[in-house]
């Protein structure tokens, strides 16, 4: 077995504890550990399994098992981004204020999320949009080289897909998993189709907390590689 | 059909639209269109099914049509309260900035969300529990007659139970919908016996989408109700 610490996730393959235990980390590592007897086969990479795993103990829905896809280059360009002090991007505040931000500073990185700007909820209601679609293309100039995090609005995904596409930026990750019954699916079948790295779940199901789950664990491998280098 | 506008879900029996409408008001409408044609038969309220439909359309898991329980004046108590400009009290940040501010604070209400507070994180630490946990504690003297709104952590819930049970505090509305592997099931399972109105989602899953569904959609009955009356 590999170097747990290296994962950021110290519970793989260590006895569980009490179920009444209150202490914190007691808490989270009896929840890997209940996850990973429940994981099944699967061809996750370990990196890949650690992500997978945050984000089921964030949801307690073994349905992101089967849905997950990583574009190959994924964990590695997040891992890469992260330690150069790249910015997060996300949809919606529930993605920005659940991202470790401990972690982030320490790495040099920064956090964006412009959906409550006066000047993108003016733009959104002149133009008919959603005002995290409107927050992306404001934000375009710093989407190049960073990690996008979409957790909620399928339209913010399509807009970074559009940006990528018709104006050639590149950010280095995008974590795309916007939730709901219109255009989240569809936003998530064009992600696939971007020659931009990718994590995101196929079909409806995604959220604030899995695109938080995907950060955090890729701030804790980029944190903990760096440690260990 | 009693009039939409009093369960803040104008689209009920309306046509659907083209699904490629990025106008955020038609996005919302067609998704509750279809989360409705999907529902099959319930016994919820007119009222509790306008809060089961913002958490279906919040995660896109129609699980929580069977797991969801309503105390018998969960529903009613939480509008009152909100009505009379309670305070809600949220576990963690990503369930306090989900929260509909802007007809909160049009109500008269506010947010409490002490997570990060310093002296939370330091006695946290000291005593070995989770920091949500000791925020509920420190926050004992604002949870009478308040919302409490517990997303994420178990312990939160369980301190909120034994603030009811151990120090006679009565919250008007215990909104419990931890997720997890630990005690997520166990402290919803405590709550039901609870002489408080409340509103929880049995089993490991919940989360802070789901809570900030809830939220809002009291939000939007509360607001309704009164510029009806």
């Amino acid at each position: 077995m590999r170097p747990t610490l290296r994962l950021g996730l110290e519970t793989f393959g260590e006895q569980g504890t009490s179920s009444m235990n209150t202490l914190p980390q007691e808490i989270e590592k009896e929840s890997f550990r209940l996850i990973l007897a429940d994981m099944g086969a699967h061809s996750f990479s370990p990196e890949e399994l650690a992500i997978v795993v945050r984000v089921i103990h964030a949801t307690a829905d073994f349905d992101f098992r089967e849905t997950i896809r990583f574009h190959p280059q994924a964990v590695r360009a997040g891992v890469t981004a992260l330690r150069q002090g790249c910015t997060i991007i996300a949809d919606v505040r529930m993605v920005e204020v659940g991202i470790s931000v401990e972690i982030l500073s320490r790495l040099g990185g920064r956090t964006i999320c412009d959906v409550r700007h006066p000047q993108v909820c003016e733009e959104a209601r002149a133009l008919g949009l959603t005002r995290s679609a409107v927050a992306m293309r404001r934000n375009a100039r710093h989407i190049q080289g960073s990690i996008v995090a979409v957790g909620n609005a399928p339209t913010a995904l399509l807009e970074v897909i559009r940006l990528v596409r018709e104006e050639g930026i590149h950010p280095a990750l995008i974590i795309g998993v916007p939730v709901g019954f219109v255009n989240a699916a569809e936003s998530k079948e064009e992600l696939l189709t971007l020659d931009v790295p990718y994590i995101t779940t196929l079909g409806r199901k995604g959220g604030s907390p899995v695109a938080v789950a995907i950060v955090n664990a890729l701030l804790r491998l980029a944190s903990y590689e760096r440690d260990d280098g």
